[in-house]
């Protein structure tokens, strides 16, 4: 799947309903209610949290999914492509972060 | 680009560093850091938000990038594959929300 | 009730149990998931949400006062004194941000 | 300090303004970037993460304060007494909480 169908398969999804997409502040709301959920997941299984009865079994994939929809809802509804963005921002951390952290001895730079 | 590439770049760009993927809770307050960053943006062009002059100038393209940036590496960091994650998620949609909003007249499910 | 009671009742809360206060990146998932919840509440009074039926009637006060309940719990677990972090957050407010929004006629510094 | 003059400081402080408190999805995005900023600050101290030279240092009681601001904020705009939500979810966690966690043989409930 290409990142560009990701979009698409948010936007024919979003498409057939007259709500739309939302607007961003909402979006953003929406993307911290999907992200506290993931950390409850994350807490669960990597923190001292102890569930209680009564919640749901989730899965951390689950909730990594809807975080992702939500970001994917947000860059279409801004007209954003996120391969641009990411491709973008690869080069960034090529460029700024190169020398940041320590590389494994096979990795280091020439010269 | 492929979904799969996208988390073969990020895997590539973290696999020369001897530090590696972070554990679970540190990526998570990563995220939140770059949510936090992504917030900030969205407030200063849809919000009532008045930036102070000394606060450097953004996108939110890069904020969105670096957001998906951390999900990819959570997700590599836990063996998840995103592109599989993301399919279900949208079966789930599909399945439990098809009537959860007002369809347009010209998507409205037969019989 | 004072600030300081209110770290104390959550303090005597705490202790009875063995498990105590968390790790502070385990606090900080806690507190991303109490955040979320505000969210979903924030979005479904002031967005344009619609809750699905299944979901439980919350109130925005609850949420808050979650989200304060964990805050408290980091600050204890850190040895911060609320009030004194709020006090010295105020004199900072009062000296950075004076001039940046417009005060009304009434409020206008002399000379 | 009581934690009315809390709300009482806030209010003072905002009501100088024209502008007056932000609509509440506003006030959430605004949390969402105090949270990740305690969230950067954490990591920093309790996580693997190294801060780039660049970065101001910052503490963790300034951060706390200022989500706990926001959260004042929040509560104002809303008309919500903290006393009263922090009061009632205390009931409510001795109510639904009490046996969740394995408490200290001293705390042991009679009976």
């Amino acid at each position: 799947m290409l990142v560009r169908d990701m979009q698409q398969q948010v936007d024919d999804w979003i498409s057939q309903f007259e709500e739309g997409y939302w607007p961003p502040l909402a979006n953003l709301a929406r993307l911290i209610e999907e992200v506290g959920e993931l950390a409850r997941e994350l807490n669960h299984h990597f923190g001292p949290k102890t569930k209680k009865p009564t919640e749901a079994e989730g899965s951390i994939a689950e909730e990594l999914a809807d975080c992702l929809f939500v970001l994917v809802c947000m860059a279409n509804s801004l007209d954003i492509d996120l391969e641009a963005a990411f491709s973008e921002m690869m080069d960034k951390y090529r460029r700024r972060d190169a020398r940041r952290w320590k590389r494994k001895p096979s990795h280091e730079p020439e010269g």
